[in-house]
């Protein structure tokens, strides 16, 4: 048994196929960046369609690639709901750059797991960095630290179980505390519920506080249910705020509630996964006033900062809390000690991460801080616009404020009403939307937010929504 | 206001950019694939290196994409720890195969979110066929349910919630249960007991049952713990067992274990998320023999399956179960019930989710099954002449059964000395590999699973390890 030199990779696809491929992969994203709106926004399929039309199996041999691309093109993308549409209105909208895009085709190519410094310097480096930009655009100091997760639910998850782990230092061993109560708005997003309940904490252990007019959580009322559950006596450990909430986008008055949680002793999570865009605007920087004292922050460069899904940019200024809550070192990942070198695996539950900072990079560096807030603010002003129009259409009514960049709005008409305009919409293909149920009515959401949105594109929708109602 | 067509994406960069960058990336990385070797497999940085060599904040303006290429060449390639290298036999070594990138690329360019069918079929019932696939490649019957995680961290967690769940529907709402005891091997990966730490269990309640000599949990020493903690009141209420332990690749008896289980009413999670790919060769289908009985298992494609990271292969016989655990649906997010229709937000922590089935789609036509079987094969045949070669000098010693394709060794000689041979391997640039603790001695680690690993790469290591200890 002797060595020779070894070259290439044997086993893959050539170089030169590599390449072949890659140019067709890239020539059709190209195309379809660019003409995405002759897709209809969402796919006219049945549940089950595209599943009967795969085979049952994997082959056993291999295939081609060209043949793996046609299917890719022929039935896949025609199953597809095209979040990356102008006119994808749905939930919160969302955007895959060119640039985006580019970093994350980098980041798979080299593949590498930065759960350790010594595992990939670059990948947590360029993430410490980039994470330091991002934290001078929504204006929080540098005592926050910074790291990504893949979603919003996952940040505000390690934001509560470190809440719970600084609350009581013993739990990571004994687990299981009884009492520990959460607070958030009646508006706040349902990971937040979620999460609680995923640790164990119990849905009977959070409590939604009410809201004011304007769908923001009230100070008062929070701090009459942190009495009351101190009387009863529950261990309130944690409120979570909301930077733009999902129903409405409306902004809890994030410093009145820090006032609460300094009084009470609370950790003050602030959920900002959309609304941290908007805030990112000179004109908006009342909006996360302060976030500053606050203990931890989500924002999500895949919604409104034209990343790719996912990355979820999670900011926390007690590191020492993470840590207690999450860190675990057995034998074979231990490494050097070095105040520089960060051990991403010790502030989080997934051991392992890919290098999703390469393409916030890419983005933050090809837009730039000035071009990233022009889009945005054109997204908002477009917003405004929208709602002006529905509130000068004696038909529709605009539901709520809109002091970001969604437009909740409804038909004068029943529930039916506006689940049938809902339906007729997206069946159309011209926009995709979705609904809620906003003070017991149901309501349609407009959000704006995608990279090539234009004011035509927010036109266009309005347009074929007014048509559609006209039938009704 | 009124609407014209719209054309483009005028603030994002122009189709025929995006090609021209593409076109550029693509080329980077077909000779990157090609000639990795030439790459020291570690950098040579020190902490804070590549920090100190990038600007402390973002551009204003837009950068060109030139520049960002540059520097992701000359700064960040540099400080890389290549885990796609064919000599990168740390952890466990994985692989970003070509079909596996360009998949990662379709996904970012599409940027869907499969979080309910409604919101993208495709993306969906892909995730579900090549589950089922992948499903039919590891023995497990048509009942196992399917998703896809990031990190094994995240699967395994989402099995022992659903446990917890399962054990008692109430805590969903009433949250902190006391008791609940869950059980190991000493031999499991850190990230079961990170997980039972993250949900509120407690390190306290983890038990870890000893291995005989090959390291394989002992299912007489898993029910005497269990009979012990029933005395003392406690609730037992999952078993976590491991198909291709971190240590050594050691398979706990999986159906013995399942007998435990059936008996004492526990979850029983099987952790195969190296061994799996082990297991999927005809010759090894006992590894995973009792496991089409448990509740649920773990397999990371992104491991040993040449899909880029992340792709954590989730299978769970009790849906109803992650469900209890999981399920939250706010109006905002309420769709139309079909049983065709699966909403994956349901069954997990986080809402949204990238379109990852479509590299493990590409990896798995583009190979076949009969490839993938040949190069994994191949993988484990090069362990076992590396440990022959290993035991045949008289230096070192093989501290293991090499029963997949890990090989744990030692320098006889002190830990000192070993941990300086790992050093300055690692160093050399030639080959990396990690270390571990085990028996209470340092030991080295060189496993073999990169898709561009040859024989000729593994006997290049030995023969550095062995250049090295001549002269330590």
């Amino acid at each position: 048994m002797s060595a020779s030199t070894p070259s290439g990779r044997p086993n893959d696809m050539s170089p030169e196929e590599f390449r072949r491929h890659g140019y067709q992969i890239v020539d059709w994203i190209a195309g379809y960046l660019h003409d995405t709106r002759d897709y209809p926004v969402a796919p006219a399929v049945q549940p089950g369609e595209l599943t009967d039309a795969l085979p049952r199996s994997a082959p056993n041999g291999p295939e081609p690639m060209e043949r793996i691309l046609e299917d890719f093109k022929t039935l896949v993308v025609p199953a597809l709901n095209h979040w990356n549409h102008p006119r994808f209105h749905g939930y919160f909208s969302v955007s895959a750059s060119g640039a985006g895009i580019l970093g994350e085709l980098l980041s798979a190519a080299v593949n590498v797991n930065g759960m350790l410094w010594h595992t990939c310097p670059a990948a947590v480096e360029v993430e410490q960095v980039v994470m330091g930009w991002l934290r001078q655009w929504l204006g929080l100091p540098e005592v926050f630290f910074g790291m990504i997760h893949d979603t919003a639910s996952t940040s505000t998850l390690h934001a509560i179980g470190a809440a719970r782990a600084a609350s009581d230092a013993g739990l990571r061993e004994r687990g299981a505390a009884q009492g520990l109560v959460l607070y958030t708005s009646a508006h706040a997003h349902s990971s937040v519920e979620k999460d609680a309940m995923a640790l164990g904490l119990g849905r009977e252990n959070v409590r939604k506080i009410g809201v004011d007019a304007e769908y923001r959580m009230s100070p008062t009322l929070l701090e009459a249910a942190i009495a009351k559950d101190r009387q009863e006596g529950k261990r309130p450990f944690c409120v979570v705020s909301t930077v733009g909430t999902t129903s409405v986008t409306s902004v809890d008055p994030v410093a009145e509630i820090q006032d609460v949680a300094d009084r009470e002793g609370l950790w003050h999570h602030v959920d900002a996964a959309y609304g941290g865009g908007a805030a990112m605007l000179d004109e908006n920087r009342w909006m996360l006033a302060g976030a500053e004292r606050a203990d931890s922050l989500v924002f999500n460069p895949h919604k409104w900062l034209f990343v790719p899904i996912d990355c979820s940019a999670f900011f926390c200024r007690r590191p020492e809390a993470l840590k207690l809550a999450y860190s675990l070192v057995p034998p074979y990942l231990s490494s050097q000690d070095n105040p520089r070198a960060v051990n991403l695996m010790d502030y989080r539950i997934p051991l392992g991460s890919r290098f999703r900072a390469l393409k916030l990079w890419f983005v933050m560096r090809s837009f730039g801080r000035d071009k990233v807030c022009a889009v945005i603010r054109s997204h908002i002003a477009w917003a405004r616009e929208l709602a002006a129009e529905i509130a000068a259409d004696p038909r529709f009514e605009v539901v709520a404020p809109a002091p970001m960049s969604l437009v909740c709005f409804r038909l004068r008409g029943t529930d039916d009403d506006n689940r049938l305009l809902l339906e007729r919409l997206n069946e159309s293909g011209t926009a995709f939307t979705s609904g809620n149920v906003l003070d017991g009515r149901f309501v349609l959401r407009i959000a704006i937010g995608n990279i090539g949105t234009t004011r035509e594109d927010v036109l266009a929708t309005w347009e074929k929504i007014r048509e559609i109602a006209a039938g009704l």
